[in-house]
């Protein structure tokens, strides 16, 4: 690869794929959101290589996206947990999961969205924050506002 | 690793990011939304190496999110075009864009939405569909429907 890390590219995606764009990765985001907070959880829960697991956790905690806390019950463990960063990447998970449901050839969704308390079953949807209407049902362009002035190659 | 492929895993998230989980991956997908169709396009704009690039169009092909076609102007060429599975994907790409705008360390998002024609600024909001109220006020968990029954472990 020419580039170690999409970090530095003047574009919101790959700056959120260098963070979150390993499979793994987002696997142990996704099973921070199930609630799993401990190293011997996220190892049984994703059958992850221990090292595999600890570098990735790492990385999650370097980047700000989980928050590393003592164990309460056991001094020389630690406990992980979605930070505010972490937390917004619900709707990447989210339609994630959705495109999964349509394409990954499953007949069921595995998982459903409920709302706690009333067990409604909740479909997010994408949709224009003024209007209401569906992305889906809009003639949406992405714009590319700002360009980069990249300086002449020397010689 | 102990696996090669999340394919098989019984979540849809997974399967997802089998599919589409490697960084450059999704990046060849955010160009195909930009309208690049063009081996050569994709090549300058991403600044990826061919036998990079190569790869990860023939899997997205493979994968049934890009589709291959004879390039009209070049008899030995071809071109790339999103499928209906691969169109499907924008709401993860917008989802990815809005998370790295917000945490990405970037002073303006570098790209927005606009409804074509109005030019009107379009912002993204993931909502429960049958409320309209945002997923991020409500109170909702993620319910596993199916667990899969592992056959005991032989001897």
């Amino acid at each position: 690869m020419r580039r170690a890390s999409h970090a530095e590219t003047h574009c919101s995606v790959a700056r959120a794929i260098d963070v979150v764009g390993d499979p793994w990765t987002m696997l142990v985001v996704r099973e921070a959101f199930f609630g799993t907070t401990r190293f011997e959880a996220f190892q049984r829960a994703l059958d992850i290589p221990r090292a595999t697991l600890s570098s990735r956790l790492d990385l999650l905690v370097e980047r700000g996206v989980l928050e590393r806390r003592p164990d309460a019950h056991r001094a020389d463990r630690s406990t992980y947990h979605l930070t505010g960063k972490g937390r917004d990447l619900r709707p990447v998970l989210v339609t994630l999961m959705q495109w999964g449901d349509r394409w990954g050839g499953l007949d069921e969704p595995p998982v459903v969205l409920e709302e706690e308390g009333t067990g409604r079953r909740i479909q997010p949807v994408l949709v224009d924050a003024d209007t209401g209407v569906p992305l889906a049902e809009l003639p949406v362009r992405a714009v590319r506002r700002i360009r980069p002035t990249t300086p002449p190659a020397p010689g």
